[in-house]
């Protein structure tokens, strides 16, 4: 089994270490964080500097796993520049584009597909972290136009690896639709808190499930929800662009004829549409991964299947019965 | 222990009916419901037609509870006001100025306090009600001018059996607290629902937890949530207006600097101060019963303060220490 090499050993990265261990690959981290280091270590993690993890990398043809914020990015990609130039690469980032334009600069002979895991809890850091946070969760896997089958796979078998089940999309569609999904349920909840905050202790103390359940990702770390909200811009204002509009709408409509008709029946059957599409049937497709695998997968990906098994030869996907 | 008359026997009413009778309270009820009316009846219930259930409302001195929609609390007061016209009355609707307009036009001599448990699920119908649906949870019990003692303490002793903690408000100091906390986060469930559907299955195929329990409250029934919605409108376009104002400077800032940074933290701190209001440390107050206890009840709802008990001369009540 091919080894794993994770840069950054946060909630996210500390969780496919320890889900990647687990699976029986052999693993090795690096960390900015003495905390995190700490505390893998304590587990019996081998956590080493980022050049020493690198390095091995390159010797032993690991996948790198880029774990870190956003933010820190450009400089991991530099460091890998340097130790591990044509690595085989994925990276565990909430928004793909940005990742993917940094990588094409920095890293032309990486052999490198992006990745994004849907899953998370409020808190961050190693402690937070488990090797079942990924089971059965959603794990982007982007296809682009220059994405070799050889990195694909390798990514996508680090997912089934971890127990997610791997949505293969490219980075434009994946960002579109993580604006609409996460970035703005995260703005969404930022601002109900605020609106009922505004209402002071009264509001407060009334307030039940309704408002508890809306405003629940409002108690992530702040730092992480700019990192993700900020990072992913042109897409996040095509998402909050639409919700001024449906909102502007509503509030006309109760302005105007006092009815919210509209509103209230689209947001049903939206929320019923998401429901029925985790609990329908499901149909079965084989994918044979030849040259046009990924671009087939791409298709499969954006119309809600997922892939939950790789062989040699072949993709096992399942895709939702409309 | 005065008998309790439920008219209306859906989730809240049937839960009110069960709660009251586990509290040894003698009970009966009606509704127009035949399915509500035969469930509760094989659970050993006393269900009859309104006009019985309220003629003998008036013979014992029952306490009668008004658990309808909104939009049937009308021809309910006008049976009321033909039946049993001084009673004893409080109701269960979660808008608290319309009804209170309708009981002083239709039923002044009836002693009324009106009432609002902050507790439900997104079923409705008898068969979703629970003896325990009120237990820790918020209930608040409107003081107007023309409140009695009398008829306040009688709802606010209905709700403290049931379990619940009595909030004391004004009907519009409530009808704008619940505006911001239950009906604009009903209305924000609706349009994150539908801008993720929008997506198309992709979207939702990655829609992990912040979608999930952002849009909860969508899968209630459209009918219910336009009642409670469209039933408090005055109230709820000011808070639609706040988040108008609130997400349009979000994008604002998003479109011009890039940033987010004070729409997250607001937002953060909000969730916090929500946060701490449940699990903080609380002060006790002991108030008498006199002649200005309803308005230093008031007071204190409106600092968060919630009443745990009742004897015949005082009201315990607790407040977040602030």
């Amino acid at each position: 089994m091919r080894a794993v090499c994770v840069i950054g050993l946060g909630l996210i990265g500390g969780s496919v270490l320890r889900a990647a261990a687990t699976a029986g690959r052999p693993v090795w981290g690096a960390t900015a964080s003495e905390a995190d280091a700490a505390e893998a270590r304590a587990e019996g993690f081998d956590v080493v500097d980022a050049e020493s993890a690198l390095r091995r990398a390159a010797e032993a043809d690991a996948l790198v796993v880029v774990a870190t914020p956003l933010t820190a990015v450009r400089e991991v990609l530099r460091q890998i520049a340097e130790h591990a130039p044509d690595a085989l690469l994925t990276d565990v980032v909430s928004v793909k584009d940005p990742v993917d334009a940094e990588v094409r600069s920095l890293l032309p002979s990486a052999r490198y597909a992006g990745g994004h895991p849907m899953a998370g809890v409020s808190s961050s850091g190693w402690s937070a972290g488990s090797g079942e946070l990924f089971a059965g969760a959603a794990w982007a896997v982007i296809v682009e136009e220059n994405t070799t089958l050889e990195a694909w796979r390798e990514a996508a078998q680090l997912a089934l690896d971890c127990g997610a089940q791997v949505v293969p999309t490219s980075a434009s569609a994946h960002d579109s639709a993580v604006a609409r999904v996460s970035h703005l349920p995260h703005l969404f909840a930022a601002v109900l808190a605020a609106v009922g905050a505004d209402g002071g202790p009264l509001s407060l103390s009334l307030a039940a499930g309704s408002f508890r359940d809306g405003t629940r990702v409002a108690g992530t770390a702040p730092e992480l929800v700019r990192a993700m909200t900020e990072g992913n811009r042109v897409a996040l204002l095509d998402a909050v662009d639409d919700a001024l509009g449906r909102l502007g709408a509503a509030r006309g409509s109760l302005a105007s004829t006092g009815g919210l008709k509209s509103t209230v029946d689209f947001g049903h059957a939206a929320r019923r549409a998401f429901e029925d599409l985790a609990s329908s049937e499901r149909a079965s497709a084989t994918v044979q991964l030849n040259a046009t695998a990924l671009e087939r997968l791409r298709e499969l990906g954006e119309r809600g299947g997922r892939v939950l098994a790789l062989s040699a030869e072949t993709a096992s996907v399942e895709l939702p019965v409309t």
